[in-house]
């Protein structure tokens, strides 16, 4: 699974080269010997005494960039025209676009899609609203809403901010599972006026994916919205974790073969993630987890700043195990860390029961490396793609949302997400199965395919589903 | 110009014959004595007894095709098992769909997309904000946005049932000028609502084009979102219709040797789109108009119960002609119905001044038939793609929005329509010039290039371009 660091990328030097003073040959040296990596060579406006050169080359970083930049600046007869980004040039007006379904050739078609004969359409619309369901773009488009509050990493940066990750988000919607996913970055931060909006724009779309909104707020928004609209509404950071960390959990168990209803669970980060991870566990049958925040263990009987910690402390630790997370990690059979680098130490782990199975979660960087963590977890899976079992919510909202459009489900039941943890886990066959391999990679065709199958089944079982697919 | 009417349709039966008990040749026959036009046929299912084809007939209208499904049930050996609409079919699932404009096929490619490259992106639009014109969707992407209070003739149908048409704008958007557009229907008709919604989700768009909002609320929200917001807002009911007008009306005064400036212009329905084509005209040098709604021709000094009328009352008629259509239409050099069917009587063209031009341009039925008018206008145009000379929006909206996209303008001025509105006279050549050729096709692909060249300059001539294009 490891491969190139995702963090290096990809320049594209232009060169004007003068054919007398240097040559192909010594520049080629020259880049490498800063340490670039060159991928391709374009010859842009070939002339009588120079040449102008397109030179894609692999970097680690921005300071190798401009290391390579100013090497070749120095070089007689060579002149660095431009250096182009390729994350950048990716970006370059957008990454999706909006596109007919067909093309207009002739009046008659014109008068098909649009007036008058789109006339009759709209009518029929009216006449039995249920209908846009089939006859518009509703079947088959849901909206991707953020407030840009709480965008990857990054923290809060606002809506302009956050669209290049809505607009990913959308590319992996049509490209994993057909969906036609739009981005729509909210100008506002006010809990009530994110709901009203989203309730105004709803009629376009059959299902709702709420993105990088922070905590709490989140929780209101994705609880009145599910309420209020009759279209699914998913808030994914919270949701799309908490299926894949199951499909993993499920997986690993196997490995180590425990029962995970008998597993001791700690749970490090009690945020909007970590909460929807314990909810779910919860109902997969998980009966001792205890959440560990910044004060430490979650304890029944305690008071707390926010209804969602009391909630927590009133649903978990039944033995009400106090303390920091080095105290309460005595024996876990499972770490399950969404909260921040460096948050569990190698001499925890060791405290752990036999065979143990951490899950740090922490995104750019683990709760502990699988460096340190080596010779001392049995199973250990991470957010990153550079290691093995990378939990990665990509694995479910795909296929979550293709079977929701596919039964025009009204709303995300429990076992619709118990489910697609089921699915996800079930790709990876016992054969293949191991310490390495207890979650299928995010480019793994039969993902999305399984995970519509089981959640539309588990919607029709629910009595959510508004169509039986044939 | 004339052609099939716009108000047929095609409809497929799926037919079950019975071999043994009737040929293909009698039920063809069956359908053309029942008035059906044959265009294909296609084997479904052949079978040792029976077969199922689908055929695919021309029909006048709904009435008709009934007439032929009974028919076809009555005949020995024939069963109708599904009678399909080629227009319902074509509107199943949207007519538009979103795409990515690249593949991710490797981690790396995931990488940049997607997080952790992604995040490099977001950081680079956090610091400057206004790079999110370039590095997102804004660059060419805008919205349709409706909240289905006045669609087509159908009146207040609300928001589900106008997506069919925000959807058909988005294909020609696209398919006419590369803009992509994306529909927005909003479940409220509040003012208020309506602008705050707009402004709210407006972050991805890099314009916003009005539709199909009735009269006065469509006033006061492109108002006020043109003023607070930093991107253009167009309602195209009111300004496509005005700027596709005058196009027609540059070239038909030159038919007829008249100056505009010079003309009598009688306007019949002061809605929306009325006081739009008034502005225009006023803006292109026209002194004299005279609007006439249900209560006869509005002059000034006289009390009006909304604000636009008084203010129209104030800004036209000069003579104070007062009075109905009848007793102002005396020595009118130009009608323009933006009103309903009938309100333009054969007498009343009889007593215009010589070489009458009549647009009548309500939707679907004239004010006066081109049949009643024939003999007494010498140039006639109406909403109607199977009459020469259509005045049709679709000629303004894609090229406009290119252009505004491509400068970045910042807000559409009065000079911008003007521009658009030469431009697409400008496609029709001296030498095409005559009564029956007075506006372009809508098919004619010079339009919107010419459109958008004419925008961008007017945009960067009244300084609201932010970018000027190579």
């Amino acid at each position: 699974m490891a491969g190139p660091t995702s963090a290096s990328t990809t320049i594209v030097l232009r060169l004007e080269i003068d054919k007398e003073k240097a040559t192909f040959g010594n520049i080629a040296t020259a880049i490498g010997e800063a340490g670039g990596d060159i991928v391709a060579v374009d010859v842009n406006r070939p002339g009588r005494t120079t040449t102008v050169r397109d030179i894609t080359v692999n970097v680690m970083d921005s300071q190798q960039s401009k290391a390579i930049e100013r090497v070749l600046n120095d070089m007689d007869g060579v002149q660095v025209l431009q250096v182009s980004d390729q994350t950048f040039l990716l970006h370059l007006g957008g990454k999706i676009e909006v596109t007919p379904k067909i093309a207009i050739k002739t009046r008659d078609d014109l008068s098909r899609v649009y007036t008058p004969g789109v006339a009759r359409v709209c009518t029929a619309i009216h006449e039995q609203p249920s209908r846009a369901h089939s006859l518009t773009i509703k079947r088959n488009t849901i909206a991707v809403v953020s407030d840009g509050s709480a965008v990857l990493g990054l923290g809060n940066i606002g809506p302009l901010a956050a669209m290049p990750v809505m607009e990913g988000k959308a590319m992996l919607f049509k490209q994993l599972a057909g969906v036609d996913a739009f981005p729509i970055c909210l100008d506002t931060q006010d809990t009530e006026e994110i709901i009203r909006t989203i309730k105004l724009i709803a009629p376009a779309f059959g299902g709702i994916n709420l993105e990088d909104i922070s905590s709490p707020r989140c929780f209101e928004i994705e609880e009145r919205l599910t309420q209020e609209l009759d279209i699914p509404v998913f808030h994914d950071d919270q949701h799309g974790t908490a299926v894949v960390l199951l499909a993993g959990l499920y997986n690993a168990v196997k490995v180590v073969r425990k029962r995970l209803e008998d597993c001791k669970v700690v749970l490090c980060g009690v945020g909007a993630a970590g909460i929807a991870c314990t909810k779910i566990l919860l109902a997969a049958g998980v009966r001792n987890i205890i959440g560990v925040d910044r004060d430490g263990a979650l304890v029944r009987g305690k008071s707390y700043a926010h209804g969602a910690w009391t909630w927590y402390a009133e649903h978990t630790n039944p033995n009400g195990e106090a303390g920091s997370l080095s105290d309460v990690i005595d024996g876990a059979d499972i770490f399950i860390g969404v909260s921040g680098p460096g948050a569990l130490k190698p001499g925890d782990v060791k405290r752990m029961a036999p065979d143990p199975i951490v899950f740090a979660m922490a995104n750019p960087t683990p709760e502990i490396s699988p460096e340190e963590a080596e010779g001392y977890v049995r199973v250990m899976a991470t957010g990153r793609s550079d290691y093995p079992n990378q939990i990665n919510n990509v694995l479910c909202f795909p296929g979550l949302f293709r079977g929701v459009l596919n039964c025009r489900a009204s709303r995300v039941t429990e076992r619709m997400k118990l489910a697609a943890a089921q699915a996800i886990a079930s790709v990876v066959t016992s054969e293949e199965l191991n310490e390495h391999y207890i979650i299928p990679s995010v480019f793994n065709q039969s993902v999305a395919d399984r995970v519509k199958d089981a959640v539309m089944a588990a919607a029709i079982e629910d009595g959510v589903a508004r169509r039986r697919p044939r």
